[in-house]
């Protein structure tokens, strides 16, 4: 106990995001190969959109060599989903007007602890399956160049103007750090027994998360600008609020019953308070206007369409197996962080508890969450 | 021993060497990482060859994106050495010029199984170590962008003329596969008790894994013309002979002492002769010759430069040192094969054996190496 409390208050606890967060690596159970199935809901809404993007981007300009590139990429079945689409999208183009397809460079990014390994064992498959898609859609064999990019979208990731056409779906609600400004002067935690924005947490918790989005959301914007071809386009998918108030009950809602979660771990004696209390994710939920304010003070890139989806997390109806989806979800997400703040043993407790309180919720009411999409083209 | 036998003469024992070989993953004991230091050691003699044809390259063109490609990477420490290297180089180029320096792209290729997350969670390391060299030499902080290019580069692997300057070490002495040819029209395996060229195998092995060479270098050559921006250049360095004859002994007398050790574990019961005469390693040593003679009919790349190279694998002088180094490098390159075709539990005993017969032959003689560098200008 004296040591955590050592750890507290003299010195500041530290998580460097870019190395210890990435989602569950592998294909078992509680991989997110396993577990990714609301990202993949997330990113079937806006697949369309996507694709007619992506098409729209090679129609205008028409180059030998179309690059393309997934931000926050991670490991799984999603992970090739969206660049298997466009390519397809883009050959049925280039068939209709009888044009031979372009070249395609697809870059696939994602920090340096990301499973990297995994998306690559399955290449054979995806060539396998853009070579059917091919040949029944009577296109020809596209060359397609695939490369893995290590880093964080929140700096440069690609050389000057290189990219024709970027999407990133389910990653940019990660900020790059925890936000400072989580610890009063005395270095104490202000946000005591949470982990998100809460009804309870004090006005300078939302402040310290706003003002770390403000910062992370313009660099992401300016490092794009310098990357992206002048009329490039990105589609950017997150999920976010419907309205200006930061505790939009849709996006603090799963963050609330995990600190229940914990609540329940501490009063059994497995978890310390001031663990908890020090904990604080690296995540934030924007509304449309606060995208709308940092694209317009950036200054390189137009907003052509943002739009907010609802997500019916309830979409089985079966409480249990939903209730179980959810959970299983968070955990291959929070998992590398939670580990590394509170060491591994607690984490099959923590989420067995978090899938009863979950499903009992799910079972009152239908949980729903707020996806938003935007689509920004380089002046 | 049936079905082994079965297996030989029905249906001839097929290894994808895209998806199987790969240097043994991870930082264990067994690792490449841990034993890579006699590739290590033919990188270095090759050190200044590529940083001059490098920068001769970036001196030649000035281009404002300078693209590098490492063909056949590997994980471990050597991965990021040459890069690291080049980029150093051209770095000093521009400073003495007083030139601001290029945005450097890296590209860093391996089969789709090699073990990229373990480069990859290094890269911290790798861009500090760029960082503090560019301070000691006054030159500025190098924008380097990295990425992982999973493909076989016995087909194309880049964008169509993307690629300024490509080197590749202790890699072209991997052929695509097996050579058929191996086996008689009975299907029975012709080299038998061998797993390369040797002095008792039959005039077609020999033939055989010629013509694989040919075929195989062949196609590297001609898809990396496709690449390659004119005046742009290549230094490959691969274990090769200083003479015409095949069974130069410098080339095939590591394997004949796994060989060796396989007729050992035959003679204890641990595995079976058929399956010994059914193992081929998809591996080439060529000739100076026959390099010029593919670089030429080929017709895209200038030879600027050919040497060969002795590396003394007896350089310590102790051969219990130096027989466990070799020993745990043929292992770390051989595993991932081996165990796909005798299963995973005679490794330990196999190289038990060949750990002895090579420090027994290094107490007699110095064993030597032999490796070729050349460097190839697109016309």
């Amino acid at each position: 106990m004296a040591s955590s409390l050592l750890h507290c208050s003299d010195k500041l606890p530290f998580m460097d995001v870019e190395t210890i967060l990435h989602m569950k690596e592998g294909l078992d159970e509680t991989s997110y190969a396993q577990n990714s199935s609301l990202q993949k809901r997330g990113m079937d809404t806006l697949k369309s959109l996507i694709i007619n993007s992506a098409t729209d981007v090679y129609i205008s300009q028409m180059p030998e060599r179309f690059t393309v590139a997934d931000l926050g990429c991670s490991s799984g079945p999603n992970a090739l989903c969206l660049v298997e689409d466009i390519i397809g999208g883009v050959g049925k183009v280039c068939c209709r007007s009888s044009q031979p397809p372009p070249e395609f460079s697809v870059l696939l990014n994602d920090l340096p602890t990301n499973d990297f390994n995994t998306i690559f064992f399955s290449l054979p498959e995806f060539t396998h399956r853009l070579k059917s898609a091919a040949k029944s859609d009577e296109w020809g064999r596209p060359m397609v160049f695939l490369s893995g990019v290590p880093g964080s979208f929140y700096g440069r990731l690609f050389p000057r103007t290189s990219v024709h056409f970027i999407c990133s779906c389910s990653s940019l609600h990660w900020l790059s750090q925890v936000p400072p400004g989580l610890f009063d002067e005395a270095k104490t935690p202000i946000n005591k027994g949470k982990m998100y924005i809460s009804s309870t947490s004090p006005p300078a918790v939302s402040v310290a998360y706003r003002r770390q989005f403000q910062r992370d959301f313009s660099l992401f914007l300016k490092s794009r600008a310098a990357e992206v071809f002048p009329g490039g386009r990105m589609v950017l998918a997150m999920l976010g609020r419907q309205t200006d108030d930061c505790v939009d009950r849709r996006t603090t809602f799963l963050w609330e019953l995990l600190s229940e979660s914990f609540a329940a771990l501490v009063s059994q004696g497995l978890v310390e308070q001031d663990k908890v209390d020090a904990y604080n994710v690296p995540f934030y939920a924007p509304s449309l206007q606060e995208i709308e304010v940092e694209v317009r003070l950036e200054g390189s890139f137009s907003l052509d369409y943002v739009q907010t989806y609802e997500i019916n997390l309830s979409s089985s109806g079966d409480a249990k197996e939903d209730g179980r989806t959810v959970s299983m979800a968070i955990r291959a997400i929070q998992e590398s962080m939670l580990s590394h703040h509170f060491g591994p043993d607690i984490v099959d407790a923590l989420f067995h508890k978090y899938t009863q309180l979950v499903t009992e919720s799910m079972e009152r009411e239908e949980v729903k969450s707020v996806q938003i999409g935007v689509v920004l083209t380089r002046l």
